[in-house]
């Protein structure tokens, strides 16, 4: 598959742009005509610097308010086209986006507009350009793929062919199969973006919440596999306009695009295995040699099977010592040549590493995963453009592969096993294998605060890389303003991760946002008074919330002077019951404890902003304002 | 006009809150669910502290999907509505806000609907507590105003009446005459909320993008005009839910909000004035007789007839001097008392202020405008809870009236003059008065960067305070991400001030963003031969630019020719022409000269994207990313 990438995608100069693009590795890029213009590159040095870098110019892009429109507009629309046109040879080009007309067409004839589309084909013609006629979602006359398509077909030239864009299909729900009927040589480009399903007018939605490819809820798989079983071959270009992409680091926005792309590829040959049309396609490899375009696939990965550990660090670790010991953890020994220990609690497993920077607050700092093959995985990841962490190895020690997630916590690919033990834990304390001894836990959820430029990212590189699915997406209300949180779990609720994006924090005291980790046991209750009777601190949680609680689930009046007593908080559902409570906070970092009864999936959502307020409350007090 | 606002519209803590509102001078809150749950304060200690602070209690909300339920969810939410009614009494307040129901309703039947309503009302009843019932504009069968209202009226009972939100009525373009028709003893409250009109899904625009009165483009005089011929004398409380808000300055946003009631306040008085019931209602002060609700007014002030001056403020100044000197402005002297010089051109005005903190780069400190009465607008603004801005005045020195916007840029409210002069310039120089000497120049417009927590407040302070008119929004690529751009200007285009909303800046070295002045002159070619003349650096506009320009314009060469030569920029539209120049940027601050044909009352958008590109090339050049 060619990969491309509009210019418009991303922010700084065209040069910062094109040097990007090339780095990621793209095949080639669309030239969004504002960046050109607004460029001191004469055309001849565009063209020569895409030479050197090794990116292909594949479509000047875009020409607008052409077609359906009166005489005169139509002689103006010509003159400015042979501009563009000239430019283009100076450029190297040879394809233009022309998009059907929004603001200026005020006739709705198709033998008109066949017409004008075949004088400006012409005109192509003698400037060695092809002309590629795109619907936009919001044309005025022209809004529907496949009336662009029968203009093109009217017309008849070789010089005059259609842009697919998923974006202008999807959003209007189109059928997509109709595309496997168009002749391949009359489609000359195609355009892929993503996007949440927003109710919006349509250009607004286009305009700003476009993503990439995985980063949002269309079935771009579905839309691609009928683009290859029309037979195109040509280049697949990502134009995604979002606010936040055009406003970070540019080069971090090209990798992430080509990993949609990448993405993209091996969800298409998915779709097509699994969609054989009339049974006439061979699966897997055997597609390559039915339709033109080659789709590369990836190393395979399962979902994993659980987490393998957590890691937190700190320069001084006395208080995670503390939190931990406090909740019940045992402390297995320190590692045989690193300064880290080990602490469980069943298969609950934390590593404390005691390797950070001076003065460095607690926090995490890694999260390890039990999948199939470590290696495979670790290759697929690679493959995806993830960042490899780079581990000091000693002999006889488990080698981990590591990886780096968009907000740079460390994400290692671990052997599981079937009983629930890791063979690495040998290298800690007198060098024997840990079972999962003491009182049953295991790592529930893992809540990870994100970046806001990397949120889409984010989502994208747990999707693409570990297999985990993102589930709807939630908004909690704090002290702060609202925080974003999107889960991304396995299908059996084994591995879950919050992300969560937290509002933009005014004083400086509270920059950093609060991430934690938290462990399922079966009886909380119990967990809960041995806690206390460790002297653990819980987060207070206030007396009008046991009130509310009893107003809204009726509750009994011994088991909610349990809660009470215990600052244990409370949530039920359809499907089962949720007990959890919180540690307070070390440095960033908190510890939660959580007992799932019946079939509960959630987090106890509606107990978030208690949490948040209760974390607020207690911040503020402890670092009064200025 | 009794004034509130609901305890979500703003961050912090409940007590957080409480503190501001009564700052900020509210007469009653209302206190979101949410925030008494999570506070740590017991309802006893929210009650005392209210009454310490001087803030009516107002309203208990929201109680959620109580109607149109099974017989075993009634009971259940009848037990609910108890333990709220309970909880009403240990807080001492009588009314609560009761939403249709969204989630739980399965029986649509207002015969049905209006029993459960009598229910809950006859328990409300042995509490002391009266029902508010309001339809949700996305309600599941209740979400017609008048529908509610309907409801009311069916059950007729003493603890229930109705609650009309301007959001959930105006959003669904319901028809808010008929709000006059209803019994105000059956309008149990009023709550006000703005919003941009957004084409989204209502719940969305509703949980995100309200903004208070005057910062939106609701008909809110009209709808409070119609709610004080019904006769409704009850609170005016603010629901706001907005993201930006929630996670600005508690303090500063309830100021922004009682700023806004009290504009809307005097709307409301000018509304009914100018809308007379079939001639029964007298305009003016009559209006305090003949509705039960009293209705404040402000100070009246025109728009201003234009700027008096500009004032940019640096430690080194010598920059900011060779740029005016090269633009053709003649320097006038120096003030007789302040270290602030005075340069002019025609009747643009440009004060040079060296009182900036040492090492404080050139930026724009002050703007004056022309209004008929200083003193007057002055009292306004201040009862518009603008703060005023303290300045030395030395005997026989003319008094400034000074107001602080919220982007801190000091507003000075200047007495204007038939031809265009300005006494207090006899301070500089020779004490002479200056008349228009040189070139012909005014200050064609300002260009002001806001802080994004800021920007609905800075729309809202200059329509109350100086009456500049908003106009249509609108958004400009830059490559560091979309520039949001405000226009406020008076209805013939004297004043023009335009409020930019910049992206979220990466590196720091970009994140002063750029302001400007723009002075407008009649033959800008002239104007800028002789600014080349004397050596100006202009900023350096690309060939590509000038290529485009052509393919899109057909120019006469000559012309075009001319424009190249001079780094001149061009528009056109149905109006007129746009011509105009940026010098280099000093600081945060840069010049630009225009030259306006015909009617032409634009900016040269079309223009802003290769000005921010060069811009952002030039500044990315001089500090090489690290």
């Amino acid at each position: 598959m060619r990969t491309g990438i509009a210019t418009v995608c991303l922010s700084g100069t065209l040069k910062e742009k094109m040097q990007a693009c090339a780095i990621a590795g793209f095949d080639g890029i669309e030239i969004f005509e504002q960046d050109l213009v607004t460029s001191p590159l004469s055309p001849e040095q565009v063209r020569s610097m895409a030479a050197d870098l090794g990116l292909g110019l594949d479509l000047y892009q875009p020409f607008r308010d052409f077609d359906g429109v009166t005489p005169d507009l139509l002689k103006a629309n010509l003159r400015r086209a042979e501009a563009k046109f000239k430019l283009m040879s100076r450029l190297g080009m040879d394809t233009i986006l022309v998009c059907s007309n929004v603001a200026t067409a005020t006739i709705d004839d198709d033998g008109l507009r066949a017409e004008q589309l075949a004088q400006l084909a012409n005109l192509a013609g003698d400037h060695g350009v092809k002309v590629a006629y795109e619907a936009l979602a919001w044309g005025k006359y022209v809004n529907d793929y496949e009336h662009a398509y029968r203009l093109v077909e009217m017309v008849d030239h070789p010089n005059l062919g259609t842009c697919l864009d998923s974006f202008h299909i999807l959003s209007r729900d189109w059928e997509t199969s109709h595309i496997e009927a168009f002749n391949p040589e009359k489609i000359f480009f195609v355009q892929v973006a993503d996007a949440p399903k927003l109710s919006m007018d349509v250009l607004s939605w286009s305009r700003h919440y476009r993503v990439f490819p995985g980063e949002g809820q269309f079935e771009l798989a579905k839309f691609m596999g009928h683009v290859v079983r029309a037979g195109y071959s040509g280049p697949v270009s990502l134009e995604v306009f979002n606010d936040v992409f055009r406003q970070s680091d540019v080069e971090r926005t090209a990798v992430d695009a080509m990993r949609s792309l990448i993405w993209l590829e091996e969800q298409s040959a998915k779709w097509l295995a699994g969609n054989a049309a009339g049974g006439a396609v061979d699966a897997g490899g055997a597609l390559r040699r039915r339709y033109p375009m080659e789709l590369a696939t990836l190393p395979k990965v399962s979902e994993p099977a659980g987490f393998n550990f957590a890691e937190v660090k700190a320069d001084d670790t006395a208080q995670l010592e503390k939190l931990l010991g406090q909740l019940g953890f045992a402390f297995e020994g320190r590692h045989r040549t690193k300064d880290v220990q080990l602490w469980t609690m069943g298969q609950a497993r934390v590593i404390i590493n005691e390797q950070a920077a001076q003065h460095a607050e607690p926090a995490i700092a890694a999260l390890g995963f039990d999948v199939d093959s470590p290696v495979i995985a670790s290759a697929r990841a690679q493959q995806l453009k993830a960042p490899v962490v780079a581990r000091k190895v000693q002999a006889d020690e488990e080698v981990f592969q590591g990886i780096c997630a968009p907000d740079s916590t460390e994400i290692f690919l671990c052997q599981g096993s079937p009983d629930g033990t890791a063979a690495w834990t040998r290298e800690f304390g007198e060098g024997l294998e840990h079972p999962s001894a003491g009182a049953s836990a295991v790592i529930d959820h893992v809540n990870l605060a994100q970046p806001w430029q990397h949120f889409d990212e984010a989502v994208l590189f747990y999707t693409s890389a570990l297999a985990l699915e993102p589930q709807p997406f939630a908004e909690v209300p704090s002290p702060s303003g609202l925080v974003r949180s999107q889960v991304m779990q396995t299908s059996d609720g084994a591995v879950r991760l919050v992300l969560n994006l937290a509002p933009v924090q005014q004083a400086p005291a509270r920059q950093t946002y609060q991430e934690h980790i938290a462990f399922a046991v079966t009886d909380l209750v119990a967990t809960a008074r041995s806690a206390r009777g460790r002297g653990l601190e819980f987060l207070q949680i206030p007396a009008n919330y046991y009130e509310d609680l009893d107003a809204r689930f009726d509750l009994e009046p011994g088991f909610l002077a349990t809660l009470q007593e215990l600052n244990l908080l409370y949530d039920r559902d359809a499907d089962g019951e949720f007990l959890h409570f919180y540690t307070a906070t070390v440095g960033s970092v908190f510890f939660e404890m959580v007992e799932r009864r019946g079939s509960y999936d959630g987090y106890g959502a509606p107990n978030a902003p208690v949490r948040h307020a209760v974390q607020y409350d207690s911040l503020h007090r402890s670092q009064p304002s200025s």
